[in-house]
């Protein structure tokens, strides 16, 4: 088979010296992408810098990117060249990437100066809908220093959503067996199981691995494998996710 | 000489998944650490999880930090255990921490709220001044969920100023030589050493290593070490910078 792989996590430009990071090593990617090379499959590797991946061989290549944007630039590139039996998509992709970063002080004075142009705003409707325009204003049209000012005792980071690239695979890619991946923090097994169903349906993959961040401890790596007739099974370990996974995708192939 | 190094970069919690990274690749340091150890003096290595560092020997200790907290409970602790005859501050350390996480909405719906409580704001300097209170109320009051909502359109990041770690480092060792150092992006060599300069005097540093991020790549390391007397001597790679800082060090120690 033809396999993409997703993994690590991308980082989103602050300025030239600060990002914001989503924290991922790479471990479960590089033994889901081992699994399937040991197993005789072609694999392109899309990841990060810091990230483990596997060793390099033949039958594997590897594409480095750093932000949302150049995954979604080199996704649709590989979609160009090739058509993949089986995307994983194991990459812990940012929501949202900078729009501005702005010390109190200026964000204050341009807030203050585009509402008193509004005039007098004691309705709370007309004030909230003033603000949501402002914010706007502030947001796409006040640029930041190449490096931001130490001085300033408060800063405003404006953040504004990435596309979400899981939701354009099965577009792209209708042929492709889709496994998706969610991570979220303390929740119930029955909520990790609805978000899991909600984003497997939404996204049309035909398996979403979902999971928890505290019950992943090394190589401990509790998750459910959800697939679309809402059948599950659990792992344990990264290694047990890898095998559950590729064994899988497999069996769906051969159908 | 007993040496304490910092090198590598801080980073700041974002939520659970996310930070807010200042890069470094520790190499510098690792230099540097390098180059004392060869001279034979003991180093305690004060550094972050994904930076470089000397390789592990009897005369190296390294304590590993992730946030700018972390970093002064570090080395209050160090400076409580030892006295060191010099401290080479080059990690780059966070000036901001996160304060709080808003959605837009969330942030419009507060910041509307504590607003109309004021009633008519046409005056701009009473509107600035209240602008400052709300934001206070905000930064400092509202708690963000375990990790952000992907929902929202934008998010506003509050980030609050961390303590300057440098500026407490001479008097808590007073014996100590202090090397600092100034990252500036972009700038001309005349305001690099003005910068460094002052920085030197403001935190009482011995020698302050200024430098700028476009003349950096890979080994090749361009920057101006500055002493107390105002005279430099430039560097032009990592090796040249560690070897020159550990020249002037031991220079002004058998003084």
């Amino acid at each position: 088979m033809n396999i993409l792989i997703t993994a690590g996590g991308t980082s989103e430009k602050i300025d030239n010296v600060r990002s914001i990071t989503n924290h991922s090593t790479g471990r479960l990617g590089k033994a889901i992408g081992e699994t399937f090379l040991a197993n005789g499959h072609f694999v392109t590797y899309v990841t990060t810098p810091q990230a483990l991946r596997p060793k390099s061989e033949d039958n594997l290549t590897v594409v480095e990117i750093e932000t949302t944007k150049d995954l979604e630039s080199a996704l649709r590139a590989q979609f160009k060249l090739h058509s993949f039996d089986s995307i994983i998509h194991s990459m812990a992709v940012s929501d949202f990437t900078t729009e501005t970063t702005l010390s109190e002080d200026l964000f204050i004075e341009k807030l203050a100066e585009s509402l008193t142009k509004k005039g007098n705003l004691t309705d709370l409707a007309k004030l909230t809908e003033e603000l949501y325009h402002s914010l706007d204003e502030i947001g796409e049209t006040i640029q930041q220093e190449k490096k931001i000012p130490s001085g300033t005792d408060r800063l405003l980071l404006f953040l504004k959503k990435n596309p979400k690239i899981i939701s354009m695979l099965k577009d792209e890619q209708p042929q492709a067996i889709l496994v998706g991946f969610k991570l979220l923090v303390g929740v119930s097994t029955e909520e990790l199981l609805q978000v899991g169903q909600a984003i497997l349906t939404k996204n049309k993959c035909d398996f979403v691995f979902a999971n928890d961040l505290e019950k992943i401890h090394g190589n401990q790596h509790e998750g459910i494998l959800i697939d679309a007739q809402g059948q599950t099974e659990t792992a344990e370990t990264k290694n047990e996710i890898a095998q559950l996974i590729v064994k899988k995708v497999e069996e769906k192939w051969r159908k």
